[in-house]
């Protein structure tokens, strides 16, 4: 699958690949940037975040009528030398509803484990938590 | 660092991080989607692209002049099997501009082994090309 990437000056880039929609990046100023888009990094966790939400709503479509609201954070810890990759990240769902716990906690680990792509492609470790009704819910 | 990302219903989100811009995700039909945003996937090339792009940009800024445009081509390839996680992605630097494909090479280079965090956090091998003028031009 190939995605392109066009530069726009400065460290401004704009990519596009086979959904069509564009995504304007760019630098913080001290990279010598603009701050005119999301920078990789915001990119990357939030690349992680959509692939696992997608596959827990869909693993749990049956049972979407019990979920009032989800929200997913992704907190992501890197190396302090460079070139500072992750090396993990604690992704929190926090879902408000009727639901059961133990239902989404199979759809998370179903999720991780046999679908998100972007998660299995990375070195660094994913881990979850899971806020239900705005209480911690252990698997 | 955090990046929020909220569920609308079916398998759309947004997400949005330290820089404010939201990105819209969503899945394909065949995943239960209706393509109203960007996928998780195209989103791993696109920072992959923006974060290598940014860093050689910053690397040649002395050179910037000599640049008239530079596009990125990430290509992923992925594993048959489920999850499906990137192997291998090529990342191919088309580039016109009288510029000197030596500069360019050490850019890449440094921005691969020093700077770039989105490749430093990915499992998958990261290779390089060069098109300079339309024709290909070798390490």
């Amino acid at each position: 699958m190939i995605v392109n990437t066009k530069w726009h000056g400065q460290r401004a880039f704009t990519a596009v690949g086979a959904s069509g929609y564009e995504i304007n990046m760019d630098a913080t100023e001290a990279y010598g940037g603009e701050s005119k888009g999301v920078t990789p990094t915001e990119m990357l966790l939030a690349s992680v975040a959509g692939c696992i939400g997608i596959d827990v709503t869909m693993i749990l479509r049956p049972y979407l009528s019990e979920v009032e609201s989800l929200e997913i954070e992704t907190d992501g810890t890197r190396k302090e030398e460079l070139p500072k990759g992750f090396t993990s990240i604690l992704v929190t769902f926090k879902i408000d509803g009727t639901i059961d716990s133990k239902k989404i906690w199979r759809a998370i680990n179903l999720g991780k484990e046999k679908y998100c792509a972007v998660s299995d492609s990375l070195k660094s470790s994913v881990n979850f938590r899971l806020i239900l009704n705005g209480e911690e819910a252990v698997e």
